[in-house]
């Protein structure tokens, strides 16, 4: 047993004489007082496996009851490196189980489990030498514009031409457990997606009851791996045979029964899932809308990613064709706002082999500078939050304000008439005053200029603290330090082109 | 008298003994039957001056009364080419009093009229090279950053200190009517800006009465010359001494007090005007959301004018640094949905003049581009109007579309999720979903791809008609015949790259 790695015991028994998910086995792990119990799962072949998640080393014990009735004692062994453990919520933010920041940088390969293997092969290979921390990927399979292949098999096998929940494909759950041991190996969270609308086989129609017993089966199963994300749905709101209140039902009945307590959110098109849902562990955004980081930290106080804000590349369709620039000046407003951001790339080729679903090789140009970006936040101290507005930008912050106006703000016209707007007026305020600067403390300051052109920054810093001041370029990847030991108000040129960033660090 | 040119009575009689402004003298033109009375002006020297714009030839007669009593007769020779008269309101968009077509493509030179001799003349000369029909210009002069300069006179003299608005300053207005004559031998319409925020001196403190004797004789002064608008203010709502209540007084009293009925209307900084004001003509916005142009058509029926959509340029100010390629993709996302777009130009340089606001050089990349834009435009049959969405994207469409869903859309289930959307989730489809495509018609079709970098596009024509398809590169200003005699749906390669347009005409 090794800390932050699954553990598993396995046993040879009679297969279930009647369902396969709904087996009778349990075991309880017990350590320093500290026990767990957790459920086993029938992997076929009558083999029944427990999978258990240890976050603490020490000497265990373990009973199991049931099915198989056993018992046994283990050293857990404390982790060895490179094994961080699960990612968990951390205010705005994550952390590893072992405390390490966890910022992710993700990309989609929505039908990574659906392809063949010389696919998923190269597909693997790219991600070994791509910048992603996180991949978004789909259970079932994917039924969508150059997206036809028929998979080799599915979640669950067919009893009378109708999909049998109750008979997981155990070859199929083989493989999605060997992908996400392949990106564990690569430090790569699975974002797994449980349900979407994207669907010929029936699986977007499943009932109530049989989405459950699936989500039986892939608690019991896949709990213990820490890699695992459980994202309810891609799209969740367009899964039009599916009643809107099952989808509080999955999030808690995967909160009862999985005793890890994964990262759990939920995708939407337009409608944004109810990110104040207790099980809910952080913000899962369709938007184009990255400069709304700060709107939804304050409302759900919860971390912002935003899963899709359309993909790099070439297609027709209007979510497939933003330029490199464009995704890279995404993840750097999201990210300078303390929020985080998910790549996808569609450039289309004769063989419609399409990254962000089908997965293959990158072709685009932003990989490299969202690599950029991902080693210029790790290097900083710690996670960034918004820098607070001079101007209120809602009705909440233009009471607060009308009710202790700033000295130095009384005689300022634009400020007495901000404070008469109403709430879609102050919408609009926001859009035009949008200013993407976030801080950690004040050891960090780091503002980014998205597509302003500016020829200069005026940089107001503490005036008693010393300051390095560093111009990045986000497209030309180039940090260059411009001042050294400055304080208070400091003018920063810059070249006027768009993608310029300026990071004050405490010296 | 020529028509639509100012036709000018001139006398000499005794200078008034109180106000220089509320004078009695009036003048009745008749023609045919038809009559108007205009009032005069007192333009210092005691000299007393009537005008008058003839909007046809013939023959007329006249009477003045009040201070000089006279009559004469004058025969109305038919409009000079190059003459077209004043711009009127034409539905959604505008066309000259002789018929023809105007589309206006603008610029700013807000203070214009306060810089020094040889900078206006290099302005000058700058617009008889650029592609611009319109300026917007202030009547009063301009305090704000770059913008310090103190003019050699005023819009009034002033008494024991104060403002006198009864004694307007006579080299002043003679200035504005040559910067106005000047600006008309260049084809170029003057957005006469009457008041503004930004301001040292107190003319954004002035009284209602004030300023109602000020706009009387501006009305009396102005009114005749073709090529004014009246915009009431620059960023009106900024203007914390004017009361609401003053802006429609002021548009009432000018509709009231201008006999040719100029365009009018109001520019805001957040808040927006009224347009469905009487007196006003037209919307004039400040606003980057030029996708809004068809909203605002339908709310008020008339033409959609972004007056301030940011300005090319690298100030540090955030409305002062998009770059050219952004200027230009926001007049080609309005244009193509039959509204329009004014320019203006904010490159700091060492002399503080910025062409935005005292003019000089233009040294950017848009204004070719605007060049192009205009000529591609006016080689069209007619004005567009935006191409119908496929979704509804408000409450009132979705009520619509769920009373006579189409055939075709019954079994789609992302147009059955969209009938439920509240209207927060319908404005972010709309902005998801927004299409930068107008038509003539079955004339034109005009698809603009913005910053999508698509690969190909799929357009769907009149299957009983043919078309001429071209693919247009609006940084490249290039055009280039694509298809020839095509009908119905047909697939047009692109580059792949941000800023094409695709261009469909009936042949």
């Amino acid at each position: 047993m090794q800390q932050y790695e699954t553990f598993e015991l396995k046993f040879n028994a009679q297969a279930p004489a009647g369902s396969w998910v709904d087996i009778d086995l349990n075991a309880t792990f017990s350590c320093d007082g500290d026990s767990q119990t957790v459920r086993g799962f029938y992997a076929g072949n009558s083999t029944y496996i427990v999978r258990f998640y240890p976050t603490k080393p020490g000497h265990y014990r373990w009973q199991t009851t049931g099915v198989v009735a056993a018992s046994g004692e283990e050293v857990c062994e404390p982790a060895v490196t490179g094994h961080h453990g699960m990612v968990r919520r951390d205010g705005l933010h994550f952390k590893y189980d072992d405390g390490s920041r966890y910022q992710p940088f993700g990309t989609t390969v929505y039908a990574l489990l659906h392809q063949d293997r010389p696919l998923i092969d190269q597909t693997m290979a790219t991600l070994a030498a791509a910048p992603f921390n996180k991949v978004r990927l789909c259970v079932f399979p994917k039924h969508y514009d150059y997206n036809y292949n028929e998979p080799d098999y599915f979640a669950f096998e067919k009893t009378d031409g109708q999909w049998d929940v109750h008979r997981p494909c155990f070859p199929f759950w083989d493989a999605l457990e060997n992908r996400l041991r392949q990106l564990a190996d690569l430090g790569i969270e699975a974002d797994l997606i449980l349900f979407h609308p994207y669907d010929r086989w029936g699986f977007a129609k499943l009932s109530l009851h049989d989405c459950l017993v699936y989500l039986d089966y892939l608690t019991r199963r896949l709990s213990a791996i820490p890699n695992v994300w459980w994202s309810l749905a891609n799209e969740y709101d367009l899964m039009t045979e599916f009643a809107a209140d099952w989808w509080p039902t999955f999030a808690h009945f995967i909160a009862e029964h999985d005793p890890a307590s994964h990262l759990l959110s939920n995708h939407n098109f337009i409608r944004y899932w109810n990110f104040a849902d207790p099980a809910t562990s952080h913000c899962c955004i369709q938007g184009n809308n990255v400069e709304d980081v700060g709107t939804f930290q304050q409302k759900y106080g919860k971390p912002v990613v935003f899963d899709e804000c359309r993909y790099e590349g070439n297609l027709p369709h209007s979510w497939g064709n933003i330029s490199a620039f464009e995704m890279v000046n995404r993840f750097w407003k999201a990210c300078t706002l303390g929020g985080y951001c998910t790549h996808g790339e569609t450039y289309l080729n004769p063989e419609e082999i399409v990254w962000w679903s089908r997965g293959g090789r990158l072709i685009g140009q932003s990989p490299a500078r969202i690599r950029f970006l991902r080693e210029t936040l790790t290097s900083l101290p710690g996670p960034l939050e918004p820098v607070q507005s001079f101007f209120p930008l809602n009705k909440d912050q233009v009471k607060r304000r009308a009710e202790h106006i700033p000295p130095e703000m009384a005689d300022n016209p634009i400020f007495k008439v901000v404070l008469t707007f109403n709430e879609e007026e102050l919408a609009r305020l926001a859009l035009a005053a949008r200013n993407f600067a976030g801080h950690f403390g004040d050891q960090v300051f780091l503002h980014y200029l998205e597509r302003m052109c500016t020829s200069k920054l005026m940089l107001q810093l503490p005036a008693d603290k010393r300051y390095r001041v560093e111009v990045i370029d986000v497209w030309e990847m180039t940090r260059k330090v411009v001042l050294e030991g400055v304080s208070g108000q400091v003018e920063v040129g810059l070249p006027g082109k768009e993608g310029m960033a300026v990071l004050a660090t405490r010296i």
